[in-house]
């Protein structure tokens, strides 16, 4: 019917007509139409979608577009839609605790730190010639925490609390040796969903967790079985346990002391490296971190010299340039997953590099005096609380405190009585049951919110004049501070703590720090594997809203519908991409999803009665991470090979599924493959494993060439993970945040992971599983970001940026293969959104190895691909959508001139070991040195290509010496007079 | 009583116990506690009020403490407090027009612009080779409006519309030259405020304004007494007029046509140059400003090449570097009243770079299909609007429109019932009578909006989507622009418009033009009589507030009741703060308050019967805005010498105040002196000048040193003007926005300008005396910062202030003393807040000027001091207070070892007029250039101390080849070969 056409015709002209013109895709996506035009042609395709066919196997395909309820927004629409959702959060003044403070973030650190994607769109500092600014600050944080625990090595952040308690049993049981030393002692005043999370990790590890009062347990009763104890510092209630002789007792049974630590405190209390803690961990969260419902928060681990090499993540080290010169760098890499893959006892990867620049920067502002004065007032004023309820008939039950109290409240009151004035104005305390209520004090804590603190428990206001100048000034001089228990040492004395106090002092500091490090604000940073693309503003932007930012993760159900109407929806999104039927946001890294997921799939095959499976297969090409996260679930793993093109060996997959068929409990697989290729054999793999009775774990490191097109759920996989900081857009901040959320088929959806928060109506827990995270709704704060790319995009956009990623990759790879060989294609000589270089023929022609081109690539004004991963000595470029033709054609220029350079060392022209390459990257001073003897000249070390007139980035030290640093480790600022 | 004496000193310390731990002051101040000690010491000074005791002569000080209502916040708690007021304005939905739109401020340029302190902190572009980022940016801002406007030379943005129409009147006043020739033509369909302001200005010119209607004005009447004419494209209520033949008719007589014209109606409209006007001027706020409340916006002003050195403010041009490198850099300077003083036309001195850089970004963000995008979709729906008012039985009196509608209601309805229905759905219309009402379409309006405004007139919503296709889809095809006057040429078509387009290349785009600009972000700018002081996070976290941003500033007052109080809050501070009786914040610079306050002077005299009072007694050593202000005002500018001491000749004063005592006006005093003295006899001046019947007008450029410890009013002065972006944190944003409010002793209150928009309840104007900017209270829009920072600090803080930017002054000019001589201070030997350092013995001894000294401090990492003024080849040193110990030092040694190179120049080590001073900056380019044939090495042209290793800011260009620049005026984007 001709009218019925011409009438939705004019409707979708009508449509057309009144969409917003300033689409989110074309301010994403890099490359302009007329350059999309001319990428294909070059590619010899008429247009994407020939391309795509070219590229992903028909087989798994998506057959329908993906739907997103509700996507394309114009971005001011977008935030005003936000905003809706986000005024559903109730803003209360949070004294809950219990992990979690309102906190005061300094707004020099807010705006530049924070809100400056020239902090957080920079990636973890691999290439430390060009991350000296975030090396330095990362440095900062651990001096922080090695001062204010008074123990001497620290690492540059974990996920959170509770999964450092996970890390702190493993550097246990791993300096125990013994497998019979397993069993983990936790008292039981720790933050309960620290105690979740640990009784979770242990699991895998076989440990056995004993809950306890530390102060009756019969500690000898274990013998030589225990290998640690976990003691909170202050405890959960908000007492001070004086653990020395606990130290020692346990000590002499051959275990380790771990102290969860409040940072705050340890300004005024003993450090628990003085009472003879070996290990101290926690969240850094109240130095300046907003809560966000739970996290982002970089959480901290200290420990002994003997423990160093022992400790989980990442450390700084100091170290030295080719100059000699002072530089910084990632120490001991040799301990992390991605070396030691299934020997590593830690899957951390992703931390919380952003947040612990806040917490250093947080300290770095307010110096030595600052944060003492800041720990004493919270201090007095809890003295004052605390007379004030007393006063009011009620009972503080604590027997010390620095600013948390248990209170019991008067007879013939009840606790829901107060929870209801509180409720009246706006303020959370903490439930502890119907007698006993919970209060924290922080530093944001005001007059004003005093008076009416005291109010909720009926106290009186009047008095608080007299009370405020009768109680101790200092905690020093607190009767509430045990004896003995007063900080004697002096803290953060490294002077960088006392040099940046005032506000202009501060902001240069942060600029000069930024100005070292190539973020996406000044290149591309074209990393394999991940997925450094656009972190646009508009998605930035709702994370510090005061409804997203100000809202803790133990508030109250009714309070936080603003969060739950935005997961709900993330949740519901995530599982259309994914093609699943289930999600979980709670995994605050890709590895914690790994390990959420393999726990999932462990606990269904236990529900079925299978809990005997323990086989994980896992491909060659696999991420270090997932070796590692398999064998913290409990798992056996089993290498299975790849062929020569970079494909699974199905012969070899088949033959060891058929072997392992009785205990085979999954296999982990990475699509497109880390090589960087949509195999055809996916479909085979998967009904392999799943015919032998085998679950499929799908890494979803590399959805970012999937989206739209072809699904995990789709291919058959039972669960996989999504990377919200690679595919999703959540900025790597140097080094994390992440979000790992898991989506599942239905047969997991019941063994996600619970949280202790996570209840139903009738208070049993929502999940069977334990938690991996700490907060249930893990790095919730920053999810806004996530949402607000889904729905800025929605199913078309998403299936566009798939596509234009794997324009670009195939782009640059063409335009490359003349000059390097590129390692793994599709029959039809495609990749998928990112390549690997052979960089290796160069060792022997020129004895340039991949890390000479990496350096020089930094003298092009770039930040250097992937390096010797996943094929040792080669680079794996990865553009991603948002680079613009230009960019990438910059980028292909350089290479191409590399390749040149490479060839003058091959023709003699420059000596092997002496040349551009090798003495990459040039740095202004060598440049501007008096004497150049070398075999090219400065200004072609300097600017090898007119681009760089216009735009270069300057490495601020000279090619660092890994093997200097690890040899002589230094991971906390070094004295001062070495600086100049 | 010893009882009452302790109950105060407990209750003071209960005060204390509970005041905000983190006061502000001390992190708007540099130095330490601890600095201040050592600094006092190298003094010779037991105390600060010691020190201030020997600076500023007793006789002025204040008595009393200043005392500033409700101030000393602690920042949490002042944002929390400007939040509630802020909540008072209500954020309507504005289609008022008038010449200020609701925007989309594209978030990447709201973020990386706007709220980067990268961006607003600098300084004007006087250094050029660190400034060659927003060099560029506002080039771009000149090439925008050049293209869009039709004429060949544009400058970089001017205060508002209304002061660029009384420029164009002054430029065509000038280049009629003949005194006769002074009759102006306004279209009474300009906007009010234009003509408001344009009659306000014509005043001082004694130029005549005849307002009429073009169509049917009898021009040849005015024969050659016509100097211009001004007419509105598109005008007021919308209607497009059609300018050719008037051109033509007023060319004939020798006169010239202004064009004010809209930015966005010229992308689709023939640009103002194409039908003969000579000059083009407007607002530039639709691309991409916030409302703010009237501002503040760049207005911009474009002209013939006739014209070229004729143009007001500052003009960007292209010149070349000492190595023949393309370079931009402010040209024709020789134009400005700091060169021309009293034979300059025109005052303007700080602009509105930092808006202009957010239009010019805007622009280059859109791109010329994006503008014409927008543009058209905005056409289209007035279309649709236009259609849907005129079925509902209304009459749409335009006989032309692009964004803009004049509608009759229809009869039987009223506008008030149409207003009514706009205020149930919070919209604003434009109120024109009970039977007109206006409305102007943005970008901003999507479909709902549409809808809603078509329900607004009773109209049809469900026709909504025939409507919008059944009009014509572009401007160039639709009726309502007249034939002949679409436009045909290309816009934007600098390749520069087309290069940013995606998110991520914009991003980099900012931030490598951020790259090459030193701010107060990277290192201290001691601009004399520039207070580049800290400007505080917080102080300008309100600033894109929402509540603050999108207000009309002709919005109900209901609606600004946030805006009210606040105004009323800071205008009631300043008073205190200067010792006045009344404020007014409209002036949106220095140089304006000047003129307003003169010409509340002459208006005060006029109502005395003294309008014969026309001579200004100006000192020699003023800033070259006051003289230019003072003839602006219609006064005589008559110069009083200074001694060599720097002081007011006081017996010259004396002299020519009687001399002219009959017809004397007024005095301008600068305090402490533009020579950095509290000078003793300032107290006589204002006595000599007030017995002579006088007034005196004091320039608050240096207020800095007097804010609560003297003031103004309290010395005698009449009226004084405050820079809020010198004294009260607004940020320079390389060259504006500024706030210039006036404060007055009683008598002349009733004189301060009024404003259409500013009337009384019975709709009499509240001040006879016409506006000096567009918006009643000019650029509300950051009143905030100065409201913030008035309250962070209070009267104490504030006072503190003063004394430490005396301090800190003074310790600099100590350090030094032994090295440069310190051309002028008091009898103790002290300077105020800032000084000047002699370097004109260094020509004769070393041939060495004060230009080479400023460009070798850049090599030094630091912006150079002001440079030749008040003294020609001297430099200017102001640290302000927020400058650290540190920093100064740093600063100082600098200053010492370039002493020390002079030497070596004077020694004959290195050449005259070939050495170290002379070549610099040198930049990394030339520094690692192969050839090195210099007398010194390049490691001391480049670190010359050690400091620099740790922080160096490197010039992008080398020194700029100033004659070439003026020779060859370039002042729009080269073409694009050009750049590589
Ligand atoms: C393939 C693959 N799997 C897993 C991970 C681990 O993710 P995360 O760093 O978020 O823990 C990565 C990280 O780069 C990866 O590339
Ligand atoms: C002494 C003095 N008066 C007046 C002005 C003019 O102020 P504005 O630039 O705000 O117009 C200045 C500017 O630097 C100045 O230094
Ligand atoms: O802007 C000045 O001329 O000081």
């Amino acid at each position: 019917d001709a009218g019925v056409a011409a009438d939705s015709a004019s409707a979708s002209a009508a449509a057309q007509a009144f969409a917003p013109l300033d689409t989110f895709l074309r301010r994403h996506n890099g490359p302009r139409d007329s350059d999309v035009d001319a990428m294909l042609q070059a590619l010899g395709f008429k247009s994407l979608d020939e391309m795509i066919s070219a590229t992903v196997p028909d087989a798994i395909r998506l057959k329908e577009p993906m739907t997103i309820a509700d996507g394309e927004y114009a971005e001011k629409e977008l935030l005003a839609k936000l905003k809706d959702i986000a005024s559903q959060n109730q803003i209360y003044r949070s004294y809950i605790g219990t992990g979690y403070t309102d906190v005061v973030v300094p707004p020099v650190i807010l705006r530049n730190i924070l809100e400056n994607p020239g902090w957080y769109t920079q990636y973890t500092p691999y290439q430390p010639e060009i991350s000296q600014g975030r090396l330095e600050s990362l440095l900062n944080f651990q001096t922080v925490v090695a001062d204010l625990t008074g123990l001497p090595a620290a690492n540059a952040s974990l996920l959170d609390e509770g999964t450092a308690a996970g890390e702190a049993l493993v550097v246990c049981l791993n300096a125990s040796r013994k497998k019979t030393r397993n069993v983990f002692f936790a008292d039981e005043n720790c933050h309960p969903q620290t105690l979740a999370v640990l009784r979770t990790r242990a699991e895998g590890f076989g440990a056995e967790i004993v809950v306890g009062d530390y102060k009756t347990f019969d500690f000898a009763s274990l013998g030589d079985r225990l290998t640690g104890a976990l003691v909170s510092y202050p405890d959960t209630y908000g007492n001070i346990g004086e653990y020395k002789a606990l130290a020692d007792q346990i000590h002499s049974q051959g275990a380790q002391l771990v102290a969860v630590a409040d940072l705050m405190s340890l300004a005024v209390l003993q450090p628990p490296g003085e009472f003879g803690a070996d290990i101290a961990i926690g969240n850094t969260q109240r130095f300046g971190v907003p809560l966000g419902f739970g996290g982002p928060h970089a959480a901290f681990f200290a420990t002994t010299e003997a423990n160093q090499r022992r400790i989980p993540g990442r450390i700084i080290g100091v170290s030295r340039d080719a100059e000699g010169n002072r530089a910084y760098r990632l120490a001991l890499q040799t301990r992390e997953q991605h070396i030691r893959r299934e020997k590593a006892s830690s899957n951390i990867c992703t931390a919380q590099a952003l947040l612990a620049n806040m917490a250093a920067m947080y300290a770095v502002y307010h110096g030595p005096e600052g944060i003492r004065n800041i720990a004493d007032r919270i201090h007095r004023f809890t003295q004052v609380l605390a007379a004030s309820v007393t006063a009011a008939g009620h009972t503080v039950e604590n027997t010390s405190y620095f600013d948390t109290l248990k209170i019991r409240v008067a007879d013939g009151s009840s606790a829901a009585e107060v929870h209801a004035r509180a409720d009246a104005r706006r303020i959370n305390l903490r439930k502890i049951d119907d007698q006993h209520v919970g209060v924290q004090l922080d530093e944001a804590i005001t007059r004003e919110e005093l008076a009416q603190l005291v109010e909720v428990f009926n106290g009186d206001v009047s008095a608080l004049d007299s009370l405020v100048t009768s109680v101790a000034q200092t905690a020093a001089a607190s009767a509430a501070i045990p004896a003995g228990l007063a900080r004697q040492s002096a803290i953060l004395t490294h002077p960088i703590f006392s040099r940046y106090h005032s506000e202009t002092e501060m902001l240069r500091y942060i600029t000069q720090l930024q100005n070292k490090d190539l973020s996406l604000a000044n290149a591309m940073i074209p990393l394999g594997s991940c997925t450094m693309k656009l972190n646009a503003t508009t998605e930035l932007i709702p994370i510090t809203w005061p409804e997203f930012g100000q809202i803790h993760p133990f508030a109250p159900r009714e309070q936080t519908k603003g969060y739950a109407k935005m997961i709900q929806d993330l949740e519901e999104d995530l599982a259309t991409i994914t093609g699943m039927d289930a999600t979980t946001v709670q995994p605050n890294s890709g590895a914690q999803g790994e390990y959420a997921g393999l726990r999932a799939i462990r606990a269904y095959q236990a529900s079925q009665g299978e809990s005997h499976r323990n086989i994980c297969l896992v491909p060659e090409s696999a991420h270090g991470t997932n070796p590692a996260s398999a064998v913290m679930a409990g798992l056996k793993v089993v290498i299975v090979k790849c062929d020569s093109k970079g494909n699974l060996d199905l012969a070899d997959l088949e033959a060891k599924a058929a072997k392992h068929a009785k205990n085979l409990s999954a296999v982990m697989i990475t699509y497109p493959s880390t090589f960087g290729v949509f195999e055809e054999g996916v479909l085979k793999a998967i009904n392999i494993v799943h015919s032998n009775g085998g679950q499929v774990y799908m890494d979803g490191a590399n959805m970012n060439a999937q989206v739209g097109l072809t699904s995990p759920g789709h291919m058959g996989a039972d669960v996989c993970h999504l990377n919200n900081h690679k595919t999703l857009a959540i900025p790597h901040g140097g080094g994390g945040p992440g979000v790992g959320p898991i989506c599942v088929k239905k047969h997991l959806a019941p063994y996600l992971p619970g949280h202790p928060e996570l209840v139903k109506a009738d208070g049993t827990p929502q999940s069977a599983v334990g938690p991996v995270s700490a907060a249930p709704y893990g790095s919730a704060g920053v999810l806004p970001v996530t949402w607000s790319y889904v729905k800025l995009l929605g199913g078309r956009g998403m299936t566009e940026v798939s596509k234009t990623a794997i324009l670009n990759a195939n782009y640059m790879a063409n335009r490359l293969r003349d000059h390097y060989s590129v390692l793994f294609t599709n029959e039809n000589g495609m990749c998928a959104h990112e390549f690997i270089l052979d960089t290796r023929p160069f060792g022997k022609t020129a004895g340039v190895q991949a890390i000479d081109i990496a350096k020089r690539l930094q003298d092009y004004g770039f930040h250097p691909p992937t390096m010797s991963w996943p094929v040792p000595n080669t680079i794996m470029v990865e553009p991603t959508e948002s680079e613009s033709k230009e960019e990438l054609d910059k980028f292909c220029d350089a290479m191409i001139a590399i390749r040149e350079e490479i060839r003058e060392v091959e023709e003699g022209k420059q000596p092997k070991g002496d040349n551009i390459l090798t003495n990459a990257p040039h740095t202004i001073s060598t440049l501007s040195a008096e004497e150049w003897n070398r075999s090219y000249p400065r200004q072609r070390a300097a600017y090898p290509l007119p681009y760089l007139k216009e735009r270069k980035f300057w490495p601020s030290v000279s090619r660092i010496d890994d093997t200097y640093g690890d040899l002589n480790l230094v991971c906390s600022c070094p004295p001062m007079d070495t600086y100049q």
